[in-house]
Parts: structure tokens; sequence; C-alpha cells
């Protein structure tokens, strides 16, 4: 038995661990576990690893999983700031050039939330700036689509989501379903959304911390917008000029993606913001 | 302001995650945190992980945390099970040709076991086969080394340490420190250690199943050896012959840790293993 093949060493630590896998492994699996172990081992050999640290990331791990229960997931913020969710967001919608593009969808999306009438207002709590937000869904070619549904939902003024707020906003708050006709238009009353902190009190805020880096998101509006025929749109448009449009914690901002927000005068609509989706056949 | 450098892209992915990082950023938690980026997104770009494996993954980790406790740490069969413990064991722990190599420490070391003279027997629970274990421990030269701890430890006739069974056997069940003479020769009565899995009710056993592993390690005896002016060695001897030597669950065995396991009659001593230990000088 040769020592290459059959047991541990620095040098051949990768072939040692991927060897160990069963001929009957699920072929895809066994692709991705072997590339993880591939560049798990790369990292620990290029920054040589101390014992400490393994034990730290470790430590590390552990509390984040700690901190996980059914309303915080401290992997996901873990891997929004290491930029990995809207990396495999990335490689999973690659759209022709033109097509409006993705971003996370964010933890925050609930299913059911009300249909309205176009036009209707979402903001249920009565704070915060009016906007109106409008602009068309249309294919590559500009023709409208009929029947699109779009699903929005964004902060209160305060900078929370109804979900982190159940005794205070009302259900659905800031919330709502929309349906294109004929012409592919949309617009619908809200408030401006306003930049708002990642949860930074557990495990992930303290890396930010040690990393210089602060825990803001610039103020956005998200958008899940399908049509039949078509590929679903899961994103966000940003407000244009707000202060961490280049610094998002989580990376989710694209320059495509900015949306204007001009000043009006409208009974109580202060604001508007206009946007055109443009989604890609199906298939 | 262009889009590489203020936005994430795929293309970009790294040098939009690592740009973020403060220059105030102590610079080995840079190093390493800008090398964990950038290995991360390699294997997500690799195998171009899909959304429903990222989501497998954050709940495999929040599964992974929240089976962490006092009494079982999942994160650190983890990373013993993908080869990265005896990885980082291995980079901090490099030895002259000749001297004895480390391997994994393991969760069930204890600090303070009883101090023996030389020859007692650290088989409390009367259980199992009877085994002389013996050696020496000397310098590269060969000379003996004076006043080296010798501290032992291992399972009982189940499989399990004492730690694992409070309730079921004696404190300090098959522990001990032994120190050298003049001659550096060392010999202990215990028990012939017995092969053991790994705790693999848990998601990392789950993860081995899949992966068509066995969670066995082989027989082995503990070893910290340590003395003035050398370089303390945490290893283990493993049992020749033992069937899972070839494919240890942990990756711990090196070809020179095999230890002879030899039957002899001497009253009711059934086995004997022999190993030398040969210390590096400090610094």
């Amino acid at each position: 038995m040769s020592d290459a093949i059959d047991y541990f060493t620095e040098a051949h630590s990768v072939d040692a661990v991927n060897a160990r896998m069963g001929s009957e492994t699920d072929a895809r699996l066994a692709t991705v576990m072997a590339s993880l172990v591939k560049h798990l081992h790369a990292f620990v050999k290029d920054v040589e690893l101390t014992q400490d640290e393994w034990g730290f990331a470790i430590d590390f791990l552990t509390r984040t999983g700690h901190m996980c229960d059914e309303n915080r997931q401290e992997f996901i913020l873990l891997s929004d700031t290491l930029g990995v969710s809207m990396l495999v967001d990335a490689i999973n919608n690659r759209r022709p050039s033109g097509a409006t593009e993705n971003t996370v969808l964010g933890p925050f999306h609930l299913d059911g939330a009300p249909t309205y009438p176009m036009g209707a207002n979402i903001s249920l709590d009565g704070k915060g700036e009016r906007c109106l937000f409008e602009g068309r869904v249309v294919d590559r070619n500009g023709d409208p689509i009929e029947g699109a549904k779009i699903d929005v939902w964004c902060d209160n003024a305060d900078g929370f989501y109804d979900v982190q707020q159940p005794d205070v906003q009302p259900a659905f708050n800031n919330r709502g379903v929309f349906t294109t006709g004929a012409d592919g238009s949309y617009h619908f009353k809200g408030i401006r959304p306003v930049a708002y902190p990642i949860p930074d009190d557990g495990p992930v805020g303290k890396m930010l911390a040690a990393l210089g880096r602060h825990p803001n998101r610039p103020a956005h509006m998200h958008f899940l917008v399908t049509a039949p025929g078509y590929e679903q749109i899961v994103t966000h448009t940003f407000v244009a000029g707000d202060e961490w449009l280049t610094s998002d914690a989580v990376f989710g901002v694209k320059a495509s993606l900015i949306a204007s927000m001009k000043p009006v005068e409208d009974g109580d609509t202060q604001w508007k913001s206009t946007f055109d989706f443009v989604l890609t056949e199906a298939g």
C-alpha cells in the first residue's frame, strides 16, 4: 500500500479525501463535494491556517448556527455578506443584454400578499414619503406584456419590513401584487423606501465590524415579475442617489437596477420612480 | 463610477467583495478573509452551484450548528471528515525526517489525568484485552530523554471514552500520565484499543452516508508527549492490522504511526504494543 493513496499527507490531502467517495455516490454530489474539498484545502494551504485560527472558525460557525431560528437566518447573512448569494444568483440568472437583471430575493418575501387594482396604495401604516412607482413590462422587442404579475415589497419609513415588526405594522404593510393590462404598464403608490442595516447583532455583524464594513443596504423596492412564457425576474429597483449604492452590505446593486426617484407635486405624492422591466422568453 | 469596481458582477465577484475591506483591517485577518472569499467563489463558479444546492448548504450548516452543544461539536466532525483538521495539523506540525509525526488531538483529551508510576494499569473498568504498551522517548540522535511526560488516553472495550459514558465508566478510565527516567523508556498496562465510529446520528453522518463513506476510526492509543527543550508531540499509535487503517473516517492515520501489536503470555497480559517516540529540539 502506498502512502499517497491510503494515507493522508499534506501534499496529497485533496486526493486522500476525495478518493474515499463511494462509486455509487450521486454524480452531481460527487462533483460538488470534490470541488468543495479541493478549494477548501487550497484555502487552508494558501494562508497556512493556524490551529488557533481553525479553532476560531469552528467557534464562529457554531455561534452562527446557534443564532439561527425561525426568525433569523445568520448563515444566509454570512453568504450574503461574502458575496456568495449574489454569485449564485448571477450564475443561475444570466440574461441576454437588455433584459432586466436579477438580484437576490432576500429573506422578506411573503407568498399571498394582497392583490390590488392598478394604482392602489400598498402603504398601510400611513408613514413615510409618498411615492408613485410606474413603468412598463415589455419583451425584448419593447412590446407590452399583458397579464404580467408584479409582486412588490419594501421596508417601512423606519427601515423594517412588516414581518420584522408583527406587533407594530399592519400585516402586508408595503406589499402587494398587481397585474398588467394590454398596454403592459403598471403604477402603484407606496412610500419612498429607506436604507436600513442588515441585522448586525450576531457573528456576521462582528465579522463586518472586524473588516471595517458597515451593515447598510441602500434603499430599494423588491420586485418579483412573472408572466406566462417568460423567465421570472427577482430583482430590486434601487433609489438613485442613495449613499450606500456603491457599498451595499450584501452586494445586491447592479448599475442597471438604479431607478430614477424624482420629486413631484400631485396631491400627497412627493416622489415618482420609473422603471421598465424587460423580460426574456422562457426556455 | 465603473461597474467593475463599485458593483458586483459574476466576473469581478472576488474583487467586488474584497475591495470592501477597510484599510484598518488587521493584516492577517485581511489575508485570511481575502483568500477565503477567493476560494469560496472559485468553488461556486467551478460547479455552477444551483439555487437549490445553495439552499441545501444553508440548511446543512444550520442543522450542523444546531447539533452543537457542550457535549457535541458537529463542526469539528465536519472539519475532520473533510480532511481539514488533519491538513491544519500537518501544516502546523511539519517535522524533520525521522521525528515522530503528529496527528489530530481529537475531542476526548482531558487535563488532569492521574499521574502513575511506570508500569501501572490505566484500565479501571476491568474490561477488554490486556495490553502492555512500551517503548522509548529519544531525541533525533537516539539518545534517551529523561523527564518526558507521556499523557495517554483511549476508548474502552465498548469503543467509548470515559467522558462519553460518565454514568458507566470510572472517571479517568483508560487515562494516565507517566514520566520517563534516565533511560527514556516507558511501559504501562491498559487494554488493546478497539475501533469505533465517530458520532454519526447528525448532519455529518448523513453526509458520510451520502458519500458512501463509513464513520469508523481504526483502533488507536492517544499520546501527548512533552519534554523540556523539545517540541510537543500530539499523536496516536494505531493498532497494526486494523481493518479501518486505510479508511479512517477522519484521515488520522500515517504509515509511521502504525505500532506493532503482538500476542504475549505474561500473567493476564495478552498483547504487547511497542513504539518509540522521537522528539525534535524546540525552536
